[in-house]
């Protein structure tokens, strides 16, 4: 057996590269540079992992870029090698850029996960991993049809600034548009604002200082993540059971801690896909009364039911007025048209309306009075329909090629809406941070379930997007998911089996 | 003479509602109910507002409205008087709904005008209030040609999430733009934005945390002071010279508060129109260097020069990067579509970045095509030069109805680009404020320039916008202004003289 080579390989830990680019950008610099010579054999993983403090994911996953990149090569049992030859690689000015920047803002978790899954988006890879609606399903006709007939109807009045609160008839439109979801409300209850991500950005600045606590579901949405970060706000996750949010917890919390605000995503929750049933819903109610606390619900997904009876919206429960309810009609259909809204009560109205004319004096005019005509016509309600039946041949796809597949002892749900299916992989395999480079490598992609978690769990999950692939890519893409797990999970074992001669 | 009424008025102070509207809504009660009869003489505005420890402002406002509403009336060295008989006013029930609210954000000046001004917009009121373009000025169609432009080639690509950073083409273009201003940067340093106000906040919420302070020209951009209220930063206001902001002030400041950023308008300054000459662009960019305090130029007038020669930006002069340049072409264009730009190097480029995803994800992808596309064909140029020299024509008419019709003793400037007047009253005369009302009931508006300040200065400044009335309407506008204020300099005089008896 050849003599492991040492490597004192120097960390930037406080920097925004993240730890495996860094592993690899080295140990490329030590071979380019000669001091790594061909056949020299590289730590195990482990202790590669141990030895320089970090996670093993960092350096399974370096290694595995590596060997894509022709630098490393592994043989199963033996260990991971330098290659005899090497592909001269393409200059990589643009890491350059990274050293000057400023210390970060508080952290949340797994920023270098998300770096990581941003820069694999290579081509020939079928990809599950985005938040996002897939373009086939987007209305293009009618939208065009819509913003002509508004810049003919109204001419340069829909070009100027809009009122701050939104346009008018769009407006009573939401207020129509809910109502059939059983939530009563006026029309100046109603905020139309840049997405539905905004009407969330705006209830935190509007409701929260710096340092206070948002209460939210564990794992939630990465949205809110962002928001949190970004805000400098902090957020406590609360566990999940099979009926969404636990309320023991949440109330224990709550007594300890005083948060300002609950955030759930009560249907189709991203990233879990669950639905918090109807009792669970009125249990939240009470609670969030009793203690006097907001809750910002977040129904961007409420829609997008395929099968199964439909459970209200928090909303249309809340009898006091404690609920914020924030959606948009335009995440499955027009997400870069940018119209969302919120429908909260006289309490917190007139703050946030400020806070959103600080942000961006209003949401562009021509957006909305071209969504707001598509409304009245019945178009975006046609489409959402079409849409639905299509996700569920995609669901079904998707459940069949699950089953035939993904590893033996992973667990997935059923969704009956949304978009996404949550899988769990099998514990004594690699986790779905470990299995990434490799599935990429094989051509398929995924998010990372870790974060999606305020605490770093969720090792071994995975937020797959079955709306964005047509069947048979569903399928080809679950069979490379499969085929990933298990030659890593090989390789593990017997690396795993090396470790412990 | 009658005897007085004495007033006893229930007051809310902290409350939503402005003090002058909680005054008017009293004595149309006390009226209705019969407490108040005809005849019945009200108190001298001088001593309610003492009696009431308000200011005489809100007092001579609520009689000028009640007039107009006709349950009052006034005669010229008598006093002030309720009506014989007043018309069944239309119920108020939306005004009950101002009780419940949440205790304030911590406060700006002069909430309570802002409120005022936005209360009298009244049908056959010929406006120079707001601060926008005339939507004569907007290129309808060259913007429908381009929507549907960008739909015919990208199709759905057009309407899915936009990269945060801004679309591709879009950041090129504007760095192409800017070069003709004499700012060099590179496309990755571009960020699209959802209009100049989004700009401005992005880097007030990177930089600045709860607290910290931004120092700013005083009087300052309105919106400005929007976005300090809402992220709860703080203002502080520096006196302008004739050349801009007061740099031995400003270097004063600084080294005894070591604020966190420095934010200028150096072009066509709203409100004054001012304009920083060369030199003291340079000192101010060595004074920012030299305590490293990064300055925010606000540019959005930059290219509304219809006279003189251009001054470069201070980006254009900033070798440092300390400069975060922010603007919109569509100011002026096309306001609605909301969108704005800011170039920021390095240092701060990802942060802000961040935290424009967390706030909306990204710019509507349509509108930033579109405009891009109207940017590559020259369309905006040739509008922008059209409206400049329709901007000078008005500008020449404001300047010579201003000779004709101000009062004498009051001042203004002519400005050589912008939107705005910016004049100042006789100080023996009513205020702005004082003057609003009985503006408004004669037919014209403007901004009171009190509200621009940080610190409750400029009583006798008005904000002309000059840019939204055609030269008729600027000529009989300026006569109403003219006639406001001698009726109300008359009525001084005399109540004065009435309160020394």
């Amino acid at each position: 057996m050849l003599n492991q080579t040492n490597l004192n390989i120097p960390l930037d830990r406080e920097g925004e590269e993240p730890i495996y680019r860094q592993l690899i950008r080295f140990i490329r610099m030590q071979i380019e540079s000669g001091n790594l010579t061909a056949g020299a054999r590289l730590p195990a993983s482990r202790d590669l992992a141990r030895q320089l403090n970090i996670s093993r994911i960092s350096v399974v996953n370096a290694y595995a870029e590596l060997r894509a990149q022709g630098y490393l090569s592994a043989h199963a049992g033996r260990g991971t090698f330098v290659s005899g030859e090497t592909s001269t690689p393409p200059p990589t000015s643009q890491h350059s850029n990274g050293g000057g920047l400023a210390p970060e803002i508080p952290g949340t978790p797994d920023r270098s996960l998300r770096e990581m899954m941003r820069l694999a988006q290579k081509p020939g890879v079928i990809s599950f991993s985005r938040g996002a609606a897939p373009t086939e399903f987007f209305p293009v006709h009618s939208l065009r049809d819509a913003m002509n007939a508004v810049l003919d109807r109204d001419g340069s009045a829909a070009l100027g600034y809009e009122a701050r609160e939104g346009y008018g008839p769009l407006r009573a439109a939401v207020r129509d548009y809910v109502s059939a979801l059983g939530i009563q409300c006026n029309a100046d209850q109603v905020l139309v604002t840049g997405g539905t991500q905004q009407a969330l950005d705006l209830v935190i600045q509007a409701l929260l200082s710096e340092g206070e606590v948002v209460v939210t579901e564990n794992p939630t949405y990465l949205g809110m993540i962002d928001i949190a970060r970004a805000r400098r706000v902090q957020l406590h996750g609360i566990s999940m059971d099979e009926d969404g949010i636990r309320l023991d917890e949440l109330e224990n919390y709550i007594i300890d801690n005083n948060p300002r605000l609950i955030y759930v995503m009560p249907t189709f929750q991203n990233p879990t896909a669950a639905v918090m049933p109807l009792h669970r819903r009125r249990q939240l109610l009470n609670l969030a009364n009793d203690y006097n606390i907001p809750i910002l619900e977040d129904a961007v997904y409420h829609e997008f039911r395929f099968e199964g009876e439909a459970v209200p919206p928090l909303k249309a429960l809340d009898e006091s007025g404690i609920v914020i309810h924030a959606s948009g009609f335009t995440k499955m259909l027009l997400p870069g048209i940018r119209i969302g809204y919120l429908i909260s009560d006289n309490r917190h109205y007139e703050r946030i309306v400020r806070v959103k004319y600080a942000a961006d004096i209003s949401t562009p005019g021509l957006n909305q009075r071209a969504i707001h005509l598509m409304l009245e016509s019945g178009v975006l309600a046609q489409q959402l329909e079409r849409n639905t039946r299509e996700l569920l041949r995609r669901r079904d796809a998707a459940v069949s090629a699950a089953r035939k597949y993904f590893p033996p002892g992973s667990h997935w749900n059923v969704p009956e809406g949304g978009m996404y299916m949550w899988m769990n992989l099998p514990k004594h395999g690699p986790s779905a941070a470990e299995l990434y480079v490799t599935a990429v490598q094989m051509g398929v992609a995924y998010a990372i379930g870790s974060v999606f978690y305020t605490n770093s769990c969720g090792s071994h999950r995975l937020r797959i997007n079955i709306s964005t692939q047509k069947p048979a890519e569903i399928e080809e893409g679950f069979r490379r998911l499969g085929r990933a797990w298990r030659e890593l999970a090989c390789d593990y074992a017997d690396i795993d089996k090396a470790g412990l001669l």
